[in-house]
């Protein structure tokens, strides 16, 4: 437990903050720190938007929002201890005058801290004005303290490998690494977390852990939703660099990384790094081989009729974008040297259902010569949402008077622990403002990323497909099956 | 599932009919049985005591008995099928004339089945009577064929090693090794079973399964009652030739064994007996250092006040009879080399309770530096009664903004299968009427497993010990505590 009162005084900046994410993430994540102590005695968060708002109406407008989206309820006592640290700025991004007001605004916040303040620059606006944001910071000198001023960046983190090495060299024009949090929100849940708790604060797993022990592993994040409001993003950036870039990969870095000497953060980025790395690279030629892609048409979830992609707002009626992809992936390391690790994530799927399936290795030999068929069903699931559990099966003697074996599962749920989970944006939010940068993703980590998916990208982006190619409400492509068949595996 | 149509014609003749262990158990074992389906077609049990009782009376008493004591229900309908295999004999121990008439009856039964059945001697009787019993059914060749005829026998199997090795030695007079079902019922419980299953039903388990990851495996057996009517027995018997010869080595066997080739009898024995041969045995000079004995003495369970044993009907105000025990052993071989077996039972404990803990190594090094405490507490519990689950500790992330661990603990419970689960002597009675030795002693198991004991039964026997040393209701003597925290260990 960080102990708030040491924390430096901190301006946080949001751009974009009358958006979409502020609303629902950002704004309920900052008041649950403040209401758990967590945020430092001194701070102010300067809301800029476009438009001419008075505090008034912004300060109800978030009011109203955290009554929607807050994990925690809200007393008016407790409001009115919040609200005073929240300051309305009307603020133009390609205008440097709006810059240099902030200037004045956070020199007179430090004023009233009696110190320079940290800053904490959150971009909660589209990939397209990084780069404008960043030359106006660099230019009106707004970060200048590279120990104090940080910018956190949503993704994408450009587009391919290319522009992303791009983003990388003209952030690094106005920030240090260090003063760069890249945020992939996936990294800041519980159960995503969990996993290094699991793998390095016991002893008992990490011996099974490695192709001895280990036959395959899978990761599913499947949404139920579709392209909702983001048709027009979405068409431009499907799964693949929507999911499978950032989130799958950086779970699979999660599951498949060596143990860290310590928890500072450049150690366990550097034992990510070393995942995508070891990652083996899809030659160009054998894509269709490892990778699978899918777009939904019409279907059914719950009962309800579903629209197919391309009859969704702002998507081409030939639209080659993808809703869903499966990749097989192998590690070139000691460790997974023939161990496939399958992810498979989609919209429009049967249900939503983000975890990892490690399957182990069936019995070398079985005492239990009847049931053999069983004894592959050494399991463990690790649940990260919306269930968010842990399940290890295996096999038991089914009750009974002869020695016949059944498969049963030992079940760890967070949930009976009765405590409240922050939200993943509370736990990154707060590692921002403390300058934790562990959970976020270091310049060589997304370019490794993008490097991992490159010839897939170029592979599709030159093919059409045969599109829609799933129903919504199902679990995608008949072709995705293939994939883990063909090894005589099976989603699990 | 066996099929029973294929069982073999089979008369059980019980020895001491009318006494507690057939009212409890047996009957209502072959009850159930019968129920399920699981006996021979055809199957006459002969009840044998010494009064004159008509078959009316005797079958009223049994049934009265079994509304009582069955795990299941008594349907007039059940009842009614079930009483016709039930006679009642007047017997006499020591008058060989008895057993004369016995045989005519067996082969009048083996007229009505058109065969000659099989023959099940159940010997629920003192230990005094065995070679009595033996040598009558060898002077009258009632169990002449040693593929057909089986005897059963309850521990104890001796006094010591020398009166088991003259028991064995008697019993080879009249039958073969293959003939001889020597019952440990610790070895009927589902749960006890479900050992074997558990560790080479999977392939996740075995790995861990040595000296490399464990560092003490625990094996408590407690029990709440006293001796209650048993003292005269009890006071010449105590708890080391009472549970720790027989249920704890046996228990240890389970956990210790190296992996059967199959489930053949032999086979497990084999492997139980490679065991036993692998304990080491405590020099006679270091007993006290290995060993620790109890009595209780006054105390609360519940609530309400106990007798101290010296108090109880039956027991010598100055007895050195041991009501608690725990042992720590070592095994001799590659496996378990340099990890302590700690055993414990007693009677008026806290509470009753027989479990196994298994408690792995901690981490060789931690990266959660700040809570190295907490980092030894990988550890599988195995219930045996009356819990019947089984639990693994294990370490995961807090919930909350930081990287803390916390031990949690995932459970199977069998009760939550909702499976009817079969009480330990209809498992252990299907097997001696199926035929399967595998759950029984082998001669060279019993004999062995008083070798493992000798020492300390010697030096107990040589020494007055100072009794009472623990309170009933207690955990038993401090000894106990100080015998596993010399290594840095604790009763978990």
């Amino acid at each position: 437990m960080t102990d708030n009162s040491i924390l430096n005084a901190t301006n946080i900046v949001i751009f974009g903050a009358t958006g979409d994410l502020a609303k629902r993430k950002l704004f309920p994540a900052f008041y649950n720190l403040f209401i758990d102590g967590r945020m430092p005695a001194n701070f102010n968060i300067i809301a800029l938007g476009r438009s001419d708002h008075d505090h008034d109406y912004f300060k109800n407008y978030i009011k109203t929002n955290l009554e929607a989206f807050s994990r925690k309820n809200i007393t008016s006592d407790e409001w009115q201890a919040f609200q005073p640290h929240i300051f309305y700025l009307q603020h133009q991004l390609d205008d440097e005058d709006s810059y240099r007001k902030l200037n004045e605004k956070l020199q007179e916040f430090d004023t009233d801290f009696g110190m320079r303040g940290n800053r904490l620059f959150y971009l909660s606006i589209g990939p397209n004005f990084v780069s404008t944001i960043s030359n106006h910071i660099k230019n009106t000198s707004l970060a200048s303290e590279a120990d104090k001023d940080r910018i956190v960046i949503e993704k994408p983190f450009g587009y391919n490998k290319q522009t992303a090495v791009e983003l990388n060299q003209l952030l690094s024009q106005t920030f240090e690494e260090k003063q760069i949090y890249r945020i992939d929100h996936y990294l800041g849940k519980e159960t995503v977390q969990n996993i290094l708790a699991f793998r390095f604060g016991n002893s008992i797993f990490e011996p099974l852990w490695n192709n001895r022990h280990i036959e395959s592993v899978q990761i599913t994040v499947a949404e139920e939703v579709g392209v909702e409001t983001r048709g027009g993003f979405y068409e431009q950036t499907g799964a693949l660099r929507d999911m499978v870039q950032n989130h799958l990969l950086q779970i699979l870095c999660m599951v498949a990384m060596e143990a860290p000497a310590s928890l500072e953060s450049d150690e366990i980025r550097d034992r990510k790094v070393d995942v995508l790395k070891a990652i083996r690279r899809i030659p160009a030629t054998r894509v269709d081989h490892y990778a699978v892609r899918g777009q939904y048409g019409e279907g059914i979830i719950n009962g309800e009729k579903q629209k197919a992609y391309r009859q969704e707002e702002g998507i081409a009626p030939d639209s080659n974008t993808e809703t869903f992809v499966a990749v097989k992936f192998y590690l070139d390391n000691e460790r997974w040297q023939n161990v496939p690790f399958y992810v498979r994530t989609g919209k429009k799927m049967k249900e939503k259902h983000s975890y990892i399936t490690v399957q182990f290795r069936p019995l070398p030999h079985s005492t239990f010569s009847d049931s053999s068929s069983l004894l592959s069903a050494n399991r463990l699931i690790i649940n990260i949402q919306p269930s968010m559990d842990i399940r290890l099966q295996f096999m038991t003697k089914k009750q009974g008077l002869s020695m016949l074996l059944k498969p049963v599962e030992m079940v760890f749920d967070y949930f009976a622990c009765k405590e409240d989970t922050p939200e993943a944006y509370e736990t990154l939010l707060l590692d921002a403002i403390i300058g934790d940068l562990t959970l976020f993703m270091r310049s060589d980590q997304v370019e490794e990323a993008w490097d991992v998916v490159t010839t897939i990208q170029e592979d599709w982006e030159n093919k059409k497909a045969s599109f829609p190619n799933y129903k919504a409400g199902s679990w995608g492509p008949e072709e995705s099956f293939t994939l883990v068949e063909r090894q005589g595996h099976g989603w699990v």
